[in-house]
């Protein structure tokens, strides 16, 4: 009998508070989340920023109890996950890989090669893709099965997004209505999707098919929601947690917040709807900031849907999407981890790769930016950074 | 039905290259490891030790495939007793809290909590006691417990060692016996147990029990052995593993290896007692140096009995010490982390505690030491800390 292999791919999250510092750095170490034009300034400006960001990030840390709970969570995903398949008769096991913390991919990996697993279905525990979410798990991936023949051997088929999956919509619908009937007017509740932000540029100028599979996915689940109740709320999708100076998706949760309420929204329905395990966005970004920036606002009823976690529907429909992932077309990792089309970081500047004068320029360029940073906030111990909110 | 959690606990290990450096930073920080008069030098020493030591450290790690596969087979072991707890019909959970790496002791008492586990039954899988190992473990975990009022609500008991284990024992016994009897002149092979050292002080000053457990433990095996196969073999017991300039059990194993070569043993087996899981000390270790010296030394067929791992007749010990456990006398935290006595530090000098003369000279004389120490390494590449076989 095929042993399936079932490798749910997450974020990662700090347990310990002195494990903050450590993570922000692999986080701001990835390209995929801060971009630069020279790969040498990535790991001294990830230590920079990770270094001055981290007493801010231990504080929010602190607020859910001292660590993210996204392991956890991930691994009991991976168990119902587990259990739900071989009570479908396929003989599955199921593995964790964090993209910035532990248990790292390379542990799943290890415990794949060990078990004899003669087939690794990839489902990312990301419903819609992005570059810096889904994207760079699978590429991730692919640089250790590059240099590993025995897991080489192994065959892997991807599941790169599943927006869409019926358990999935069909769980976020029930978690919403449960929420508006609770409210005092169940028909005036203003429904607030809020997913997680990437910058604009992705989408534009990169292909990052993220905002479309996001407004997709918020129609699918409003239209279930409506079919159910009889009902149509007025609802909005935004976007959070943006980090830096760049533009990200708008409209910005916080704004939108501010909005409903001065338009006189009273109850207020905020759904996180890229995030399928509890997190630091949804316990204190949501349930502490947003809800203070809500309450100030006029907003009297401030209700969140709580994120998905083991909910039996939803595992349900991870159970589908594994099943007919093994028995539909093969989507290989290369097809996984393939960017929508070559990123342009610099458009208003024709940017050339290799030791070339254009490298050179920017090179100057950015070393001077990052010393003048460096130099105000070390000095002075304020400046840029503090000013675009990175610190 | 009581929801027991069964928390095994192990040293952890780095299973990335990269991990190496911060993994023996951990090992080094704690005083249990490497004992100061002052504690304000723990972490500087530490820091200055694990980067000196990481590229040397990182070199074994290459040789036994780029990581420890500790975490893996803790994995495995844990799921294994849980399948023979519940056969047994005890609804039992593992977890495995690791001292110096992930999965750390605070991941596995989250679990435990959100588990609604009622009883906990604590298993070092160091099946011989000593303050360095199983003591540093409930130490931690007692140090978790202080500050956590939901854990301080849990029920707790303790096993404190297990040498002594019927199915630890007998399969021990059954693997060497395998291994006799693959020499070609079986009552021939000499017999060489190798248990990781501890330093000399810890036994004679301490009262660490180790030194006796580990003795007492080899006889029950021997003795097994004996009446098995019916006749008996040479042995010697011996320890490996030491760091540092301080004097630890003796003899030691890289010794032990040359007299027995030049004594004329031609069949040897080497048993990794204090050990259950492969790891670096065995892998490497022993696989790779120790079989180099004894070759070297005229040994001509060096045999290494496998770690006891996953072992059927091994993980059904377990399972027995957790029932003894469960239906038996409770042995507390409090208990099982005490140590046996004051450690005595420099029993050539009365030590008093508090800022006082003898800190102060003593933090003077440490400073010294530690700064010409530096001093050495860094200006002349070269030093004391070369010198004694720290890098």
């Amino acid at each position: 009998m095929t042993r399936v292999g079932v490798l749910l791919m997450n974020l990662g999250g700090p347990e310990r508070i002195k494990d903050v510092g450590p993570f922000l750095y692999n986080l701001f170490s990835d390209p995929e989340i801060i971009r630069l034009p020279l790969p040498i300034f990535q790991k001294p400006l990830a230590w920079f920023i990770s270094t001055l960001r981290s007493s801010k990030s231990q504080k929010a840390y602190q607020a859910i109890g001292g660590g993210s709970p996204l392991r956890r969570i991930t691994e009991q995903q991976a168990r119902e996950l587990q259990s739900a398949l071989r009570n479908r008769g396929i003989n599955a096991t199921s593995y964790v890989a964090m993209r910035y913390w532990h248990p790292f991919t390379e542990s799943a990996v290890e415990d794949i090669k060990a078990d004899n697993i003669n087939e690794v279905v990839v489902l990312p525990l990301y419903p819609h893709f992005s570059i810096s979410t889904s994207g760079s798990s699978f590429r991730e991936l692919r640089r250790l099965r590059e240099v590993d023949k025995e897991f080489q051997k192994l065959s892997i088929r991807c599941i790169r997004s599943w927006f869409d999956n019926t358990g999935y919509i069909a769980s976020m619908a029930e978690l919403i209505e449960q929420e508006i009937s609770s409210c005092e007017s169940p028909n005036a509740a203003h429904i607030c999707f809020t997913a997680h932000g990437v910058p604009k540029s992705y989408v534009e100028e990169a292909g990052d098919p993220y905002k479309d599979e996001i407004q997709d996915c918020a129609l699918l689940i409003i239209d279930k929601v409506e079919k159910s109740l009889g009902f149509s709320n007025s609802y909005t999708l935004s976007y959070q947690s943006r980090v830096g100076p760049e533009e990200w998706l708008k409209p910005y949760t916080e704004e939108v917040l501010e909005e409903l309420g001065a338009n006189g929204v009273k109850e207020l329905i905020v759904v996180p709807i890229s995030f399928v395990s509890e997190h630091i966005e949804t316990l204190q970004e949501i349930d502490i900031e947003y809800k203070k920036i809500a309450l100030n606002n006029g907003i009297i009823n401030f209700r969140r849907v709580k994120a998905l976690d083991t909910y039996p529907l939803f595992i349900n429909g991870l159970a589908d999407l594994v099943a007919s992932c093994l028995s539909g077309p093969e989507i290989s990792l290369d097809e996984a981890a393939k960017l929508p089309e070559k990123v342009k970081l610099y458009p208003q500047e024709k940017w050339q790769w290799g030791w070339n004068n254009s490298a050179e320029v920017w090179n100057g360029r950015v070393a001077m930016f990052v010393f003048i940073i460096c130099f105000f906030e070390l000095v002075i111990g304020n400046g840029p950074l503090h000013y675009i909110g990175l610190l």
